[in-house]
């Protein structure tokens, strides 16, 4: 797979040829989308930090198959939305660079250590 | 942004940019990623489906940038466990392929109509 | 089961017994609830809002269960904050009591159609 | 307020007020639930486990008004499936204490201890 785009296309003819568009309106899609969350937060919620940086292979390949669930259903709702998902990541980045100018937010980033 | 590859470097430069590696931990990633996915939920709660394929442009504009939100923690995450997020999309789909062939998934694919 | 109070004591001497009060920080029980509550939406993404309200028995009670799970890990949250979740909901309430006036939220509340 | 049951009619009693039972289906309740509970999980990302043991008090009420909104989702999805909260609780303490004896789950049970 070379793209993003190319899974977007991927995912369109998957559904299609189930005759699945009846169900992937934006609204199931997104809870699919948390569900897939979820699984993949269970991997880490009994885990310290620095456990969870260092995975047993067999563990990593397990949460790499959650990453790449979230990312199914991320691509199929922005298809179903028309919505662009780099040029959205592109605006929101633009975005997080004025909120957060780097020189300020080093190490102690309000974002960080309001609480 | 032309790839995905090209925003994982763009990410991984804005927290070393901002010392923020010591809070990016795959453990907190996951947990910044659902509560991104929580955002994306809520604007669709209360709609139905069918109002949920027409969103307004303005919503639809606010629900882009949760996509994108999304996104950036997945991207973000995969990278902190160094996991090719299109290759396991890619391992997935053959899985998928599998579990669900055309023929006999059209429509009433038991996973849709095991309710 | 009579009460909040007496599970919120059971769930601590279960904890105590085998001895997790190490596993239960703040931090780790909000990622053990999200997970509950996405194997939780998980039974309903796929179902039209009708059939989400005529569950067959079967499923019923595994959505029971799912939101006993939800219960439990928020009962255990509360108690290691020590919070008082009845009087948490009585706070709750009555801030959206002023929030959704009943003659105004009528149907057509803001909250609710504002999308 | 007394009582889970007392909570489940007050929320019962809120929502006929104002109409609101046609937006109030299990499938959007239990996405209203993880959205809460997404709210809950935000204020505890970026935080080490020991400082989510140690909330500040205005943090911590915080915390407390997230609880409550997940609690109140819980009670009024419940009343809308029919299900007795406790009685489902009460159900799942006995399977867990059949799944994780304590004298096999001290410390390092497999729960815990698997990853």
């Amino acid at each position: 797979m070379q793209s993003l785009d190319e899974l977007r296309q991927r995912l369109r003819a998957f559904a299609t040829e189930r005759d699945w568009e009846q169900f992937h309106s934006p609204k199931n899609l997104a809870m699919a989308l948390i569900v897939e969350a979820g699984e993949l937060v269970e991997h880490f919620q009994w885990l310290t930090q620095a456990q969870s940086l260092t995975l047993a292979p067999d563990k990593r390949e397990l949460v790499a198959q959650e990453l790449a669930d979230v990312l199914i259903y991320l691509v199929r709702l922005a298809d179903r939305l028309d919505v662009d998902l780099l040029a959205a990541a592109e605006r929101k980045l633009a975005l997080n660079a004025e909120k957060y100018p780097a020189e300020r937010a080093r190490g102690s980033a309000r974002k960080y250590d309001e609480s």
